[in-house]
C-alpha cells in the first residue's frame, strides 16, 4: 500500500475481504474465504454491499477490482449449507404449518435484500473491474454482471448453476446477462442447462474482455486499467458510469435527455479547464478529490 | 417414441406438422410441407400456434426441437402463392373501390392475428431449441427469433428477404433480431439489404449458438441440449425462460422486482430440497410433473 | 454524377461538406475540412443537420454514404478551439460572478440543440452507411452511432475521448454505443478508459461489420451497399429503418404493435405488386419517387 | 330490434347473456342470470370474451351497451360457490400434498386467463358504455373498468370487495381504477376498506360521467350515447379508443408517435370527405361498414 | 407595455397573432384572425410554434397568458378551407392515381410537424395560461391542453370535434386530456361523440381551474397569475414546469431521479440565497435574468 | 395502548416521534416537535425512515395514522435553520472555491437520501393515513404524497411552498401530486405561484378525500379506517397496497402481468378460506400474523 494513500489511515476491514490499496486511487477488494473456495454465506452479502456503499463515496477511491483469495475459485457460489439451511431449503423444510403467503412475503423481503447487496456494486459510483480465476459458478456471474469490466484467466470455469438446485437464478443474472453479451441463444443455453463454459466462450461472446495466462496476470491487468481510470477526472468517470448504466436500461431518447441534464452541471467543472491543460502543456493532469 | 411416454396415448396429429416424443419429456415439431421447401400457408402458422400452445401446458413435455422435413430447406418462408393470392397482395390488388382506412383496419387485424401465431412459440413456457438447415429464409428467420436456441448446418442460408417483396418485415424480425445479435451494424445490413449470409456470419454475430456439419447432427444436438434441459426440475427451466424474456425487454431494475416476485413462489417448491439432494447423493434427481 | 438524376438540377452546396450523387438514388456526404483533419466546429453540426434533414425528405434519394475528406481523419472529434473557447470552456472560464443554475439552463439548451444535430443523421429516413478511416476520434463515434451501418479500413484508429477532456460523453455515442455491441465490458472498458482501439477490435465486437484494406476500397463496399438499398423499393427500405430503430428501444411487443400499424397502410402500396412482378419476371423492379 | 338490421339474420345466442340490435349499429349486451342476481361463473366470462371478440370484428356493430338483467343487480360478483370450489379455494383445499410452485403455475395460467376475459371488452375495437344498477360488486367494478363509459343509477351500490374475501383484486380493478378517477386517496380507500360506495361519490370522484334515476333510464341514455357515436364516421370512432387507450399507459410522445402512424392511414378514408360533406349539406353523412 | 420593458425595443410581429408585454416578464400571445373567428390555418401553427421557441429562450419573459381576439370565439379550430383543401382533404381528393404508402409517408411528416407546432407550447420553458372564451373547438382543445393551467368564460363552449370531420384526433388532444381530468368517462365520452360541453363541466373535471363571468376578468385572472408566477425565482419555476411533464409521462422512481439530477445544478443558484433573504427581510426578492 | 398489544413490549421510542398502538394492529406516528410547528430537521427524516421501515416488518402492525403533535401545524416543512445552514444554503454559501461539479455530486447524494426517507412511507408495506391539520406547507405535502390516504380539517391550510425559496420541489411532489388529484391545471397552479390553497380545494381536487370538522374528529376517522383496514386478511391488504402502488406508474398490461404473478403464491394463503368462512358464519374472520 502506498504510504501517500490515505486510505491507509482509515480501517478497512471486514468480515471474509481484504481491502487494500495498491495504488493511488485505486482499491482492491479480494473475497476471502480461500478455504471454502469463496462460498458465499449471508454474511458475505451483507459485507460486499457495506463495502461498496463505502467506496462508492469515498473520495480517495477512483476504480476498484475485484478478485478472489486462493487460486482455485474466484467463488463456487452460494455455501452448500447456506443453501440448504437458509433461504433455499427453509421454503421446503419441515414447517408444513406455515402459511404459503405468509413464507412468501418473508422470501420476497429476502430475496430483494439479497439482489440489493449485489446490486451496491453497479450503484457504486466508481468502476469496478471483476478479475474472473479458477471456478466461477452462480453468484460469481451474478456478481460479475453487476461489475463494469469482465477479465478472466485461461483456467477460468464459469457456470450459471441456478437450475441444478431447482431455482432459477434470482441475483441478477436473468435480468443482467444478456445485456451484456453478444448472443442470446448463448445466454439462455447456459442459463438453461446450467452447462459449464470456459474463457474462451467467454471471450467470444463478449462476457469478458481480456483472458489473461493466469491469476496474477490477470490481476495485473485489472490493476493497470484501474490505473488508467484513476488518472482521468474522477467527475468524468463518475458520470461515464452512471449514463452508460442509465441508458442501457432505456431507449436513446431517454439516454440523451438525461445526459443533457447530468452535464449541464458536470461540465462546469474545473476538471475541464485542467484535463485540456494538461493535454496542451503535456503534462499528467491533476484533479482534487470527488 | 419411448414407450413410458405416455404422450403416446394422445394425438398430436397437425396438418403440415410431425410431432414426435424422441425421449421422455422433449418433443421435436417438423415442418412437414417438403414438397414446398416447408413455405408457410396461412394453414400453418393458425396450426403452429396450436401446436405450441398446447405444448406450452402440457405436463410431459420440458423442451422442444423445431425443424423442417426433408433436406433442402428449414423453410423458404411465406408461399409465394399466399403471398401474391392473400395477404400481401391484396392490397394492391384490382379492388380499387375499397376505402384505404377500411383495408387498413382489416390488414391490422390480419398483421395482429399472424404475429402472435409466431409469438405463440415465445410464449410457450418450455424452451424451443430451432435446428435451421438448407434454405432459411423470411419467415424462417422471424420464427428463428421467437425460439430460445439456434442451431445450424454448414451449409444452412439465411436471408431476412421481405424488402425484396416490397414490404417492411412484420412478424418479428426487425424487433427481436437486433435483441439476439452482437451487431446493429450487421442486423441492419441483412435487413435493408435482404442479402443472404451463410452459418459462419451467423455464428460470428451470435444468431445461432453452434454450428454442426450435417442436418442429422444438428437435430442431435438440439435433442442433447433438450435433453439436459429436461433433466432439470421443469419449475427452474420455465422461470428461467419466463424471466430471461421478462428481463430482455426492461430495465434490470424491473427485471428484478418482477424476479422475486416470481421466486417467492417458486422457491417454495419441492423441486429446490430435491435437486439438492440428488447432487448430494449423487444421483439424478427426479421431478415430477408441472 | 449521373445526369439523368435530377439532383443535378438542385443546389447542394454547404459550408464544410461536399455533397454528391454518384449513381441513381445515392447520395454520397463529405466532411470536408482536411486542413483540419476534419475536426467539428459549431457550424459543421448546424450544417450536418440541415443536409441530413434534407435528403431524409428528398425523393432523389433511398440510401447515403458519409465519409471524410483527406487520408489522414474521418474526423478528430470537435475542434480544440472550439473546446476551449466555447462549450466546454466556457464554464471553467474566468466569468465567475455567473450564476451556476443559469449557467446549466444554458448548457442545456446548447447541449441538446448539438444532441438533435447528431440525432438528424438517425431520424433520416433513409439508411446511412458511415466510412470510417485513418483518425476517428471522440465526434467521430458519437456520430458513427447515429448511421445505420459502420465500415472501416485496416488503418482505422478509434477512441471514446471525452474523458481525457474532463468530460461525460453526451452527444450519444453513452447513450447509443453499448446498444450496437457485443460486449458492455469492451464499451465501458473503452468509453472509461479513452484508449485507443483498432478496426480489428471493432469488427470483433460488432462496431462495425466489414473492414477494408483501404478508404478507397471501403468507400466503394459503402457505395455498393447503398446501391443495393436504392434498388429495392423505397417503401419497404425506409420502414425497415424506421421499424429497426423504434424496436431497439422498446419491448418486443411494442415494437410488434407499431410494426402492425406502420404497415397497415404501408403494405397497401404498389410496390408490392411490382417487387413480386419483377421477381417473377427475373427483371429488376422499378419503384416510383418516395 | 330493427328489421333492416342484418345481424338479424345471424345467431348471437350465448348462455348467461341476451344480446339484442336495439338501433341501427348498436348492440345491448345483457348480463342474464338474474336468479344469482348475475353472479358470475366461469363460463360466464369465457361466454363474455366470445362475445366482445365478436362484437368488436362484426360490420354491424359501431357501439354496445351493456348492462344487467333483472332490477337488482348488476352483479354482485364472483359466484359464492365458484369462489368456494375453484379459483380461489382450490389453493387453501385438502390437497395438501400439491407442490406449491406447481400450484403457483397453474394459478398463473388461470388468473391469466381470467384477465384476458376482462380485457377483451377493453380490446373491443368498439366502445362499450356500461350501466350500473344495483348491487355492482367486486367483478362488476372490474369488468365496468374495461369499459369506456359508465352510467349508474341513484340506488346503485358498488364496492371493491375483494379484500373481504382475503385476496388482493386481480382481474384488472387495481391496474385500472386509479386510471379512471379523480382521486387516488379515494381509489386507495375504496379498495383497501372493501366499503361500499355509492353513485353520488362515484360521480364526485368521476368513476361514472352520469347518474340516472333508474334503471331504464340509465339504459335509455347508454343507448342514446351509443346511438350517437353509431351515427359517425367508424373509421374516427374506432381510432379515438383505441388512440385514447394506448395513450392511457404511455408518454404523451409516445401517444403522438403512435397516433401519427395510425392515421397516416386512417385520414385517407372517404369517411373523412362523406363527413365534410355532410355538414356541408346539413345531411346526415352516411359511412358504409367497418 | 411597459416602457421599462426592453421586449419593446425588439420586433414581436408575427401575421395572425398580437404579442403584447403588459407586465414585467408577462408575454400575452393572441391569436388574431378574429374575422375567421380565429380559424387555424397551416401559417397560424407555424407561426405559433416559432412565437413560443422564442418566448422559451427570450430572458424578458417568465409567464405568458394565450388568448383569442374578439369576443365570439378562442378558435373554432382548423379553418374550413383549410380542412377541405389541405390535410385532411388531399386523402380523400380526386388523385386516385397515388400510392397509398406515398401519399401515407406524406402524412405522416405532415403531421408530426403539426404535432410539433403544438407541442411547442408545452416545450416552452415557461409557464403557460391558456384563456378560454366563447367558441373553443377542436384545435382550441389540442392547444389548451399543451398549455400549463387553463381558465374560462361562464359563456365558454368546448368540443372535441374531430369525429365529426371522420377523423381521430391526431394534433393532441387524444394523447394529452385523459392526464389533466378527473375522469376518463367523462373523457371518452366528449371524443367519442364530439358533443359541447360547457364551463361547468369543465371545471367538474378539472379540464380548467377557474370559471370567469367575462373574457375581460378571464383575461385578468390569466395576468394576474402570470404576474405571480413573474414575481418568483425564474430558475424555480422553470424547474417546476420541466419536473412536472417529466414526471407525468414516467413513474414516480423515475421523475425522482430525474429531479434529483436537475436539482443538483439548480439548487446552487445564487437564487436560493436571495428568496430566503428576501422572506427574511420581508421584502420582494429581485432575481437576475434567466 | 392495548395491554394486550405485544408492541407494548417493544421500544418504540425515536427522537421527535410519539408512536402509539391505540388499538390492535394500528400504529399511530405523531410528528413530535410542536414548539417548532414540526418543522422538520435532517434527524427527523432519518428517524422518519428507520420508523417506517420498522412498522413495513413488523408483524403487529396492519395499518398506520400519521399525524402531528399540537394544534397549530401538521409541519410547516422544511426547518428555516435548516434551510439556511443545510442543504439549500450551503450550494450559495461563502465557500467559492469549491467546484460546481463536486458541490453537484454531493448535492446528488442528500437528495436522493432525502428522497429515500420520503420514499420509505410509499414503500412501507402496510398502508398509511395522513391526518392534515392546521399549517400543511412544502415537506407536509411531499410527505402526504407518500401515503395512501389523505385526510384534513376545515381549518387546514395546504401550500407547495418551495417556488418560494428559489427551488423546484424535490422530494416527491411533483412527481406523486399530479397522479393524485383531479387536475392537471389545480396541480400546475399551486406548484408555480406556491399560493396556499384550503380544505375545500384539495377535496374537490381530490387531494384528500374527508375533511372533518377538527383535528380530533380528523385523527378519530384516520384511525377507524386503519381499525377497518386491520381487521382484513393483512396478506389482502399488503398485496392491495402493492399492486395500487405498482401499477400507477405502468401500463394496465404491465400492471395485470404482475398482479397475476403476485397472486400465485398469495391466493395459496389460508386467508381466504378463513375469509369465506367468516363470511358465511357471519364472524369475524381472524387471521395470523403476517
Amino acid at each position: 500500500m502506498s504510504p501517500s494513500n490515505n486510505q491507509a489511515e482509515e480501517k478497512w476491514e471486514y468480515e471474509y475481504f481484504n481491502i487494500t490499496f495498491p495504488a493511488e486511487y485505486v482499491a482492491h477488494v479480494e473475497i476471502n474465504r480461500p478455504e471454502k473456495l469463496n462460498a458465499f454465506i449471508e454474511k458475505m452479502w451483507l459485507n460486499l454491499s457495506l463495502i461498496f456503499n463505502r467506496l462508492s463515496h469515498s473520495p480517495s477511491v477512483r476504480a476498484i477490482v475485484l478478485s478472489g483469495a486462493g487460486d482455485r475459485a474466484f467463488t463456487t457460489g452460494l455455501d452448500v449449507k447456506a443453501a440448504s439451511q437458509g433461504l433455499l431449503a427453509s421454503p421446503s423444510s419441515g414447517k408444513q404449518q406455515e402459511d404459503v403467503a405468509r413464507k412468501a412475503n418473508n422470501l420476497r423481503r429476502h430475496i430483494l435484500e439479497f439482489q440489493d447487496c449485489i446490486t451496491a456494486v453497479e450503484k457504486c459510483e466508481k468502476p469496478v473491474i471483476v478479475v474472473y480465476h479458477g471456478i466461477s459458478y452462480g453468484l460469481a456471474v451474478d456478481l460479475g454482471c453487476a461489475c463494469d469490466i469482465r477479465l478472466s484467466t485461461t483456467t477460468t470455469t464459469f457456470a450459471v448453476k441456478e437450475v441444478d438446485i431447482g431455482i432459477a437464478a434470482d441475483i441478477g443474472t436473468l435480468s443482467r446477462l444478456p445485456k451484456l453479451v453478444s448472443s442470446f441463444s448463448f445466454a439462455k443455453e447456459i442459463a438453461l442447462t446450467a452447462r459449464p463454459f470456459d474463457s474462451a466462450e467467454a471471450l467470444q461472446h463478449g462476457f469478458v474482455s481480456h483472458v489473461l495466462p493466469s491469476k496474477a496476470e490477470a490481476v495485473a491487468k485489472g490493476l493497470q486499467l484501474a490505473g488508467l481510470m484513476a488518472e482521468k477526472s474522477p467527475v468524468a468517470v463518475v458520470g461515464t458510469k452512471e449514463l452508460l448504466n442509465y441508458s442501457r436500461d432505456r431507449s436513446v431518447e431517454e439516454g440523451l435527455r438525461y445526459t443533457a441534464i447530468w452535464n449541464m452541471s458536470m461540465v462546469q467543472s474545473s476538471d475541464v479547464g485542467e484535463a485540456l491543460l494538461g493535454g496542451l502543456e503535456k503534462r499528467k493532469s491533476v484533479f482534487s478529490k470527488l
